[in-house]
């Protein structure tokens, strides 16, 4: 661990409790409100440039953790798939610094205007939208996620507290070492926007740091995310799973379904936004099961059906779906199948059943659509168009943190807006409110555009 | 309690564990999300109709209350506001029935675009604002609340859980009786949109309800809802503390900050929007404070400054401020006073004790008002204004819920946009994702207005 102790002032945390980097990142993000879009700019595409002249240094730190993910891959402690997506290349590196450009071609998320009304003559009041101040993130291996997360809270003038997986130790030294290297080049930026947590125990001690945290985002596995929900008392930001339901409805085109299920199943049966139950309308399942089985089975996918869906398809070629199977989340080319006996118990069965992700139906009759989209408690709900569209850059958020199932603050896909707040700024010229409880003026409550 | 049981099929919820009533809700939402604005409103304007029909049936009620809280009272178990604040008469009735049509009047706050993308050709993404689903809310005293939730609640298409006080028990369960019949009388409606819970032992069970409560709601005292907070799976919106400030600048104009200072203070010293520390710059403090002073002392305000403020006013008309007071919401005709060294020792003053509710400057100098607006981190940042105008109905939005100290979904004072969430609807028509994957089709994410 030498190397990481010598490289403390370079990511500003080893020798400091976590309860002064995060009063280090409160001071931080006070000094980050006042800074113009231009300047974060400037700052995002010196940053993009300082990475690519350290692409030798980013490789080498890079390197050291994958010897040792090597000896951990060769003893059976680490999955061959973890060191793949440790492991970072030089055309790794470019793809770091393009994304840091992309986020400065974003919009300002800071400073927009959400409403605006003149309470009276001479008093009006703003409704602006603000960074949150301080985000902390928790994440395993892939170290762009430092520059990614790093470039984007800069963005919204966030200061960001980092904890990686210890496998990629020495690569996310390097990288905020890199970026903090850049901040400190501009006397108006705090270095302190972005700081490195090195140890599992400085966990427990950030999730009860509420007064200086503001938000918690858990990226990486399912346990990962719950026990950061479970031990927070910062509000989390995080998705659970994604149990996506495509359903066929009695008036669906027939070659639009077929398209739909087959897309949502297995163009990326490993995302979150996969679907894991084909539900079927009991007035078309003769016609539409046999043929999507054909579909699935040509792409390999293994069916669980109920136990009419069995009879219909021959229980030889379909495992029997348990209780269990309804509320699973594959990610694997596994599809569970239940005929319905229409939209009504499609609904329930997706309310009681699904994670509230996204869902799709799939019909040419918009009134039953339109119930569809109203009653499927879900942060997608999606007509004729595959679970898969579920993500931030198809949505054309430019950036995407991850896809929130909660239905507070930020749902589905999250992009920048989702590092932001709003705050009330009211500009008056000594109004007092005992004149208006004495009835000597009265509110005008004029929406300003 | 015989009365309570007898009212069992009424307030629809003495038969039923805490769970079956969260299910109940959670059906009833869907059929609420269904309900057109003009439905809803309809519905709002009879049981309006349907309050004042049942005036002594209520009033009935709500003496039976009063006689066992005179009694609590007389034996010193319970104070004479709460006494107060429980009794209703024929006008408060009225008053009940005033404010539902107030909220029929509102504009709707569901099916709101709040964005619209062309993804591509025939695939457009719309984000629309629905129903968060079933909302629960405690309590105490006032049984107006039951009126004023149910009907908020009506409007934004939600079902609501209520858990009033023990004290407030047949005056609650009369209104939630009158509702409901009122609701019984609309086909498309369900009438357990809204149901009552009778006992303390209800409120952890749901508590733990998080699959089909959607947000708790606590409102009453501190420890209330720190109790909600602390004991809730569910996310809660609830004010905690109103620690705000006025901070006078040297750029101040004098006539205007004791304006704004005393009203901050005096016009009603028990909500939470009052000031309770006044941060005076040490360039105008020997100018300013013996005015403000005199006036303060006139209304009756005790003061408590820190030792230059006493060195200033004379120790013996000044109680020293301790450590404590910083962090103190006095609710009362209490004050204290610290001569900072301008606005950057302000502003980190207010960051460290403050609540983040609501803070003002004072100041003629539009670059430090800036400043201050930008790096206070509160919900409200006040320009020549008293922190009183922090209030749901002088802000505009017709209705309050409370007001909010956190960051995330609402912030500052909640109206009806407080009970919503959003999602996104995307019509496509026959979309898959593998066609973009494969470079066959290219995404145009045209945002439309």
């Amino acid at each position: 661990m030498k190397t990481l102790s010598q490289n403390a002032a370079a990511t500003g945390s080893a020798q400091s409790s976590v309860a002064e980097v995060a009063r280090r990142a409160r001071a931080a993000s006070r000094r980050l409100a006042r800074l113009s879009n231009d300047t974060r700019n400037e700052v995002l595409l010196a940053a993009a440039q300082a990475i690519e002249k350290a692409t030798s240094t980013i490789i080498e730190a890079n390197s050291k953790d994958c010897q040792a993910a090597e000896r951990a891959v060769a003893a059976g402690k680490m999955s061959p798939a973890m060191l793949a997506r440790l492991r970072v290349g030089e055309h790794g590196v470019q793809e770091m610094a393009a994304r840091v450009r992309d986020v400065a071609r974003l919009a300002d998320p800071i400073g927009r205007r959400l409403a605006a009304t003149q309470l009276d003559d001479g008093l009006v009041l703003y409704k602006e939208s603000c960074p949150l101040g301080v985000i902390g993130i928790i994440f395993e291996a892939r170290p762009e996620v430092v520059v990614q997360v790093s470039s984007l809270t800069l963005k919204s003038c966030n200061a960001v507290i980092l904890k990686g997986g210890s496998e990629a130790a020495h690569s996310n030294e390097a990288l905020v070492a890199v970026w903090r290297e850049c901040l400190n080049g501009f006397l108006v930026v705090p270095a302190d926007a972005v700081q490195l947590l090195q140890t599992r125990s400085d966990v427990m001690e950030l999730l009860s740091l509420e007064r200086d945290v503001d938000l918690m985002i858990p990226r990486g596995s399912k346990e990962l995310v719950e026990f950061v929900m479970r031990n927070s008392r910062i509000p989390v930001l995080g998705h659970g799973e994604g149990i996506c339901h495509v359903y066929v409805d009695r008036a669906a085109d027939m070659e639009k379904a077929l398209r739909i299920a087959v897309d949502a199943k297995v163009q990326g049966p490993a995302i979150c936004n996969a679907a894991e139950t084909l539900l079927v309308d009991e007035a078309i399942a003769a016609r539409f099961l046999p043929q999507i089985f054909a579909r699935l089975r040509e792409a390999g996918v293994e069916v669980r059906g109920c136990s009419r869906t069995r009879a219909l398809l021959g229980g030889q070629n379909v495992v029997p779906a348990t209780e269990q199977d309804w509320a699973t989340e594959y990610c694997d080319l596994i599809l569970s199948v239940k005929i319905v006996n229409g939209v009504e118990e499609a609904i329930t069965h997706i309310n009681q059943y699904g994670s509230r992700h996204t869902d799709a139906i799939v019909t040419e009759d918009r009134e039953t659509a339109q119930r569809f989209l109203d009653e499927v408690d879900a942060a997608g709900v999606f007509h004729n168009a595959s679970t898969r569209f579920a993500d931030g850059f198809r949505y054309g958020l430019g950036a995407e943190l991850g896809i929130s199932n909660s239905k507070l603050h930020a749902r589905g896909p999250v992009g920048l807006e989702g590092l932001t707040t709003y705050k009330y700024k009211l500009f008056g010229d000594g109004h007092i409110v005992a004149e208006y409880a004495r009835g000597e003026r009265q509110f005008q409550h004029k929406t300003l555009s």
